[in-house]
């Protein structure tokens, strides 16, 4: 490997002391003069005709300023994914109808947040209930209640793939397993609710700084409801609590209501929702049923796959229609199938609309897979570290989804952790304590890192950087990328640094003002290293290669002769011959009549599914309670691949992350409904891991200096999860015999599967 | 004169209809979270040493959070000209010695206004009283207090210049006049006082909102002051509530202890001046005495000048350096001078510092040379108007001082005037009435467009404007000019429209925010139409230029041949080929892998002085009540050359704004003051004109489409204030025989003039 300055080096991040420290100011922080709380009038039926609202009495309630409903709107539906009509189903204010409860019916501005509280109640909503469908299943059936008019059957969307000719390939398999998997209703909870405060100026231009993963999608999709050119719309992201996919949907009724009623008000207007609105009626995970079936020769060969998933959509597309496709895809890392076959059905319910979440779909497949290889592997007395060697893929390899691997350290990140958990020896732990039983178990993952693809229709480049110099040798980084806390805005600093010989504090940064910075796809599908890195990438290399050129002129040297280093630009070779970074500005700007040095960069992925693919391999250790099912992970032992970890720190933190969200999702967290009503909206109720559940974590990165990343880095912040949950119920039925497929893992499913398994 | 669609149309301002409805945010209206109030300690002594200050009781005050003083500074002095170490006099708090009574001395930031006032009087501070001196003439004698040590005989600046040679021309006229004039201490009294609000956070950048007509010279002086590099400093300005010359010195203790105190707090904090602040302690206009020698022919042809003027500059140089000068070379315009000298003394007193205001040394000046012509004209028997058109300079000539005039409406404005009033006729208009009388009189005045230098040491253009183009058509323009309320977004907006092709609210404009927007001199010495016009232009016709190209190829046509109107870029004469505006945005982007659309252009000016002139001819009409000296001022009669009045209804404000500040200084504003002390610091005591007291007002634009301007554009805001006043002494002159030297023209001096001369 190279070395870098500031490249590969534990760096804090930019904004961390200002975040530790609550000088970060997120949208809640933000407020103008005259500013008006808004609030959001839900549905409290699950499907329901609207028959009549009266704001009347609302309106004349002392300090209400504006009341909207779907009427004051133009009626006009938005979906994230509009490249396809079909996947616009939404109103971002209910016209006519509610499909969930919860779904956003009116909004009030008020000058306090009491008498906004006090009008929501004074809103007189008709409404005639409908039939209502909760469960997938049901909903597809003949005679069921039909959630959308486009969607008969209750499909939102249905998606096939096929490779090679896995009936036939079974038919020549040693072992064939088919199995069905089940998972819950989870969701984000992220630190920060969804907020929005909207100011609509008097030239009819609207500001919104909006706690959004998609600034320049927001933009897009409120000059489409609102019927405006989207240039005339400003789109801000101040600091934002976290997204995980779940602020991801281009819009959401905070922005538009908040937008409409300082349109109405004349005045601005925030909303925050609160976190019981977050936990009913924000987008989720989809609760999905995964019927898997595998094919393998008896010496572990995997040879084919024939897999069915019905996901549970709720009651809108949301980014739902790719979670189907994604569902299919992700199987197919990081494992070769020569056969392959999927078939993906969403299911419109009357429950709250299911979305992207970390890992979009990857973990629901990948607890499916891996639970599976595990039972095929026990079945052909086969370790499956070394089963899954044997199927790994490859550099050079394409997955049988198409995806082009072109740097993997999958083998790598296997054989590390298998030696640093000492797993051949542990797996053979014996299981002779009646009260306590040990276990050890992996999990696999893959990721993309980023699409190679908006879901609008756009000219614009993936991710763009625009660099202005100052006078001092400091540098501007204008950035259409969103930093939501993975730490984007570090990483494009460092990166911009690392080329120009800068310290990371003469970048200063401004990310993802959509009036200022320039079009960025926004942060989802881990892209965002990747893609923004590269611009940032080009667009130092740009401004390296003007303040060369007169560098070089300056030393009578060719361009090609210059480093930059230590804030100075050096001929190589003659320490003692440079100038100063900040003389060679000066040096730019005199030589071009003063004109500001003002360089741009862009990126698009060069394939169209995404640049490249990251890898791991999870090994996890857990200590089981015979007596009362009580479930303790005890360690992961991680072997990562993101090429080159730019920030170890931070690719370590994400993976803690994951860990932390993973072990929710195989242990605790469930979203429980009765009927379409949730029943557990609070942290209290959705029980997400503390820090005190947390097991020690030892990382192995594994380098792989990816051709396609900047320096050679790849995606971490998703992959990271998909290996976590599967590798606990594997690590639970090494320690019990008690083998989950219905997530999450309750101790009451571990004693009943005590219980089933002694019978 | 080419038609244009835009320009040269009366156009709201873009920001007209949120600043009276009150949308408009200005520095007081932003608040963040943890927000300090910070106040200042002033000096109540006009010349001291400080011995001690004790600031202990004022921190352990419930509420307070930082206290600083002098000795908390890097004691690093500051002036506006820094390009000269002698014009860098003065603390941003004061460090062992005060000059005079309101000098900053510490300043305080508390959780609440209340805490911060109590603390002020909690912070003990031990003077040793020096002995002052308050008036010019004083100063200068041996034995005076010296107020620094660097300036014997208290000389803050002399300036001397000699063209030919007076003594012996003077010898030559026929008639040669000297007199003496004085004019009072005079203010800005805009609208907003000033105010800062600073963040440092905790990564050890500073963000300043500030009200300055000057934020990056604000940028770099906070970072020579405060010890930093100017680029770890974002200065923003806000909407600002006028400036006419009292917000640009580059720094002022408000920006330097709110940014000090938020250091020391680890929050932010604002200080906003009191009006009293504003009137005791901030920059003001020279006081002067000026002897003007002036020679003429017979004929009324003007052949030598000699003056010397005395500024009382006050404490601490401001821009008083560049007063001094400006009061020698403003003489040479309107007229021709053959021989021409002036003599400058800026002399230091223990009185609030002097520096620019709106026409900075022309108001003083011309009422004195105005006047004098006046005279000259009545001694021999020659109408005003045409000793004017005699002398005025013309298209193509220098004045004395060596401004180039590249375009001169002068005599056309004289001439325009002359008829508009009926001049002829009334100044011929009989005394009759004991009562009151009628009188006209003429004042003419020509001003630089932009000084063509900087203050500071700079590689930067003096005006740069970046533009980004959005998807949906519209054009982010980020400037570094300073709209203060002039209007300068607008018509940096409505030259980029125009040139484009675009309607004015298609562009987006983010005007001075050192971070984001290119270097720019600032708002000052009516640069901004001028420079940042042009370099919008710049900009404008390079965006121009690579959408054509595009275009061009598209349409297989010369880049030469195609036109942009109306939202369409067509091919020249055949108006049915055409690609709307928008598509070729992303026509451009298709073309560029994605890339934004980001140009830039800059401009210097072509001329050190200045790049062209305005000139300007005003006629008052007046009634004095003979038995009370009440004055009322009738009317105005303007002719305005400003090249092309790019929006005629801003033109017309300018002049309306002049007329009514020109009044005020003629009239009735002057602060008073007993030794140090001022005595008339409010609003009440100042008296300023109000709506009711302005007179008719008829304006005749006289355009001259300058060769250098924006589309022909000249200077408009401070020219047309050196008329307004020596027409009123005029006029009083002609109505009642009293010549006032000595502004204001109280009704006092009036009465006391009537009386002498009946003696």
């Amino acid at each position: 490997m190279k070395e870098y300055r500031l490249i590969g080096k534990r760096l804090p991040r930019i904004d961390a002391r200002d975040k530790v420290k609550g000088r970060a100011l997120y949208t809640d922080d933000i407020s103008m003069p005259g500013m008006l709380y808004g609030l959001i009038l839900r549905s409290p039926y699950a499907h329901a005709k609207i028959v009549k609202i009266d704001t009347s009495r609302a309106l004349k309630l002392p300090g209400v300023k504006a009341v909207v409903t779907g009427e004051d709107t133009a009626k006009v539906k938005f979906g994230v994914i509009s490249r396809s009509r079909k996947f616009i189903d939404e109103y971002p204010l209910a016209v006519d109808k509610v499909r969930f409860i919860g779904e956003e019916v009116a909004a009030v501005a008020a000058t306090d947040p009491d008498a906004a509280m006090e009008a929501l109640d004074l809103i007189e909503v008709e409404y005639q209930e409908l039939p209502a469908v909760f469960d997938p299943e049901e909903a597809q059936k003949p005679g069921a209640p039909q959630i959308h008019e486009h969607a008969p059957g209750n499909i939102s969307r249905e998606h096939h793939m096929k490779k090679g000719d896995p009936d036939r390939a079974f038919k020549e398999c040693d072992l064939v397993r088919e199995d069905t998997f089940t998972t819950q209703s989870a969701i984000h909870a992220y630190m920060e609710p969804r907020a929005a405060l909207a100011s609509w100026d008097l030239t009819d231009k609207l500001m919104v700084y909006t706690s959004t993963q998609t600034p320049y999608y927001v933009q897009q999709h409120l000059g489409r409801t609102l019927g405006m050119n989207p240039d005339n719309i400003r789109i801000i992201k101040p600091f934002v609590g976290g997204g995980f996919g779940g602020k991801s949907d281009g819009l959401s009724a905070v922005e538009f209501s908040a937008a409409l009623l300082s349109k109405h008000a004349g005045r601005p207007v925030k909303i925050v929702c609160s976190r019981d609105e977050e936990f009913t009626a924000a987008r989720r995970k989809h609760p999905a049923s995964i019927t898997m079936k595998t094919g393998v020769k008896k010496d572990g060969t995997i040879v084919a796959r024939q897999s069915r998933a019905i996901l549970d959509g709720g009651a809108y597309c949301s980014l739902g229609p790719l979670t189907t496709v994604l569902m299919g895809t992700f199987q197919t890392l990081p494992f070769r199938f020569e056969h392959f076959q999927y078939d993906g059905y969403r299911i419109y319910t009357n429950k709250p609309p299911c979305g992207a979440m970390r890992g979009h779909g990857g973990p629901q497949v990948h607890f499916a897979q891996d639970a599976q290889l595990d039972m095929i592997a026990e079945e052909l007395d086969l370790d499956p570290v070394e089963m899954a060697l044997k199927n790994g893929l490859k550099t050079g390899d394409e997955s049988a989804a198409g995806f082009k691997i072109v740097s993997s350290g999958f083998a790598e990140c296997l054989r590390k952790v298998s030696e640093a958990a000492d797993w051949q020896d542990k797996k053979r732990t014996e299981k002779n304590d009646p009260k306590k039983a040990y276990g050890i178990g992996l999990g696999c993952g893959g990721f993309p890192s980023g699409a190679g693809f908006y879901f609008n229709k756009t000219t614009s480049a993936h991710s763009s950087v625009i660099i202005k110099a100052g006078e001092g040798g400091g540098l501007s980084v204008l950035t259409g990328a969103s930093d939501i806390g993975q730490g984007s805005d570090s990483v494009v600093c460092q990166i911009v640094a690392e080329v120009l010989g800068l310290p990371i504090e003469d970048i200063h940064i401004t990310s993802a003002d959509t009036e200022i910075t320039p079009p960025d796809m926004g942060t989802y599908s881990s892209r965002v290293t990747v893609a923004a890195g590269n611009a940032a990438l080009n667009a130092a290399k740009a401004a390296r290669e003007a303040l060369f050129k007169v560098v070089a002129d300056k030393f009578e040297a060719s361009p090609d002769d210059l480093l930059a280093e230590e804030q100075k630009i050096f001929v190589k070779g003659s320490p003692e011959i440079y100038t100063s970074f900040v003389d060679a500005v000066n040096l730019y700007q005199k030589k071009n009549q003063g004109s500001p040095l003002v360089v741009k960069g862009s990126y698009n992925s060069p394939d169209p599914l995404s640049p490249t693919y990251s890898f791991g391999a999870y090994i996890c250790e857990v200590e089981v309670d015979l007596r009362t099912g009580e479930l303790t992970v005890l360690r992961y032992t991680v072997g990562h691949d993101c090429g080159q970890p730019l920030n170890p720190m931070s690719v370590e933190g994400q993976i803690e992350g994951c860990i932390s969200m993973g072990m929710g999702y195989a242990i605790s967290e469930d979203l429980r409904f009765d009927g379409g009503q949730t029943l557990n909206p609070s942290f209290l109720g959705y029980a997400m891991p503390t820090a005190n559940q947390m097991p020690k974590i030892e990382i192995t990165h594994v380098v792989t200096d990816d051709p396609h990343g900047p320096f050679g880095a790849k995606e971490t912040g998703e992959g990271s999860l998909d290996p976590v949950a599967p590798a606990i119920v594997n690590a639970v039925y090494n320690a019990t015999g008690v083998r989950i497929k219905d997530l999450p893992i309750t101790s009451g499913k571990i004693l009943q599967g005590l219980k089933d398994k002694d019978r």
